[in-house]
């Protein structure tokens, strides 16, 4: 398929979207180099960071084609771009926690690397302005940001099963799956499609033999050699993958 | 029945607890007359206020026992006393809001005084070094302060139910039950009971007609009159209750 991309529509802290010329069901992500942290607090950027999640996303996505977890991802454009479906964001950021590390583990004073002894889904209200507060079910409700208890319970149950076929993906690829954040958007035809990305920006990886961390926490952290990280993420997919 | 006072057990903000003589499945209260808000920073009392948040307190266990809601309070002693069955204290507030204030306005920056479609309960973890934490029904089982998801259920409907009750109760009082803070335990016989107390400290009582706050919120806001409307919610249901 040939896409053309046309009017730019949002720019977000890592992504731009335009509209695909004569496809009103489909946006255009254009990956960019910024990184950013706690609520855009931080910000930095290094040279084809975008590049590199944009490979690291389409790689994920299409590994879990084969469960059939329906997501967004259509076609790859270039180095840096990708075509996908058009949903609704649901506007909640569903975390996944195997092992517990950073705001959770913070928050009831666990030490970082507390192995839990099953995944713990939890929600945050993605709103810049309030600062993605940690929400329970009920407060979703409440807010309206989820259509009903039956569609978080969809949610929880699509983030549980899309982390068993990670955990497995990055165990080949020597990487500990510690913690990751999904979104889910609603797709013209009612389906609820896994959307944004999966990259090292919105999980916690660590080297499975020496828990070295290769995600966003060596730029939260100021742990230097991101770029490295980012690349070897993608190499040990791209090793296990083809 | 006749109690006397054994030996000191423990000391809480608003109360000091003690064994019971010859009897293992009670303790015995004594409600003193400090205040705390925000995690105990801002500390105060006043006169009698044991006084009246104890005679509050049963005035209101005693009104929820004709709907068979099952709770600690078996008898008053003196002035500012009284004996409860002895439970393990579920270390969850169970907090009901039907009207958004406090803690929970302010985090979705909604105004003060919004009133929700239906009431919304919330658990907060209890552990003061932690600042009492918000947390979902999954991490209160990942933290194991309930026993099973069935139990949280259990806790959330009785909390439901209770404020039916206590809307009608303060209702004919002229207050408005905006929001409040329940506790339960379980007890020897496995039974889970309303426990803790519930006064203008673990309440937000608003004049159903000019909307004047009667409860702690003037201790936590500096509004003076502390006692005066403490004394007021004790008269106001004295004169329903008789």
């Amino acid at each position: 398929m040939n896409f053309e991309k046309s009017e730019f529509l949002y720019e977000g802290k890592a992504k731009r979207i335009f509209s695909v010329v004569g496809d009103s069901g489909k946006v255009w992500l254009e990956f960019k180099d910024d990184l950013t942290a706690f609520n855009a607090e931080k910000k930095g950027s290094f040279k084809d960071k975008g590049v590199i999640n944009r490979n690291i996303a389409s790689l994920i996505f299409n590994y879990l084609q084969q469960f059939q977890v329906p997501h967004h991802w259509v076609a790859d454009i270039g180095e840096r771009e990708m075509v996908v479906n058009k949903v609704n964001i649901i506007p909640l950021e569903v975390v996944v926690r195997n092992v517990l590390a950073g705001s959770t583990a913070k928050k009831f004073a666990f030490e970082e690397g507390t192995l839990l002894e099953k995944p713990l889904v939890e929600f945050f209200y993605k709103k810049d302005e309030l600062g993605d507060p940690f929400v329970s079910d009920d407060q979703a409700l409440m807010l309206k940001v989820a259509s009903s208890q039956q569609q978080l319970n969809q949610l929880k149950a699509m983030a549980l099963e899309i982390n068993q076929y990670l955990i497995q993906l990055f165990d080949k690829a020597s990487l500990k799956l510690v913690d990751f954040k999904l979104e889910f958007g609603v797709a013209a035809d009612k389906k609820v499609l896994l959307a944004d990305e999966i990259t090292p920006d919105s999980c916690r990886l660590w080297d499975k033999e020496t828990n070295e961390k290769m995600d966003k926490d060596r730029f939260r952290r100021g742990l230097g050699n991101i770029r490295e990280s980012y690349q070897g993420v993608l190499e040990r997919l791209r090793s296990v993958l083809n």
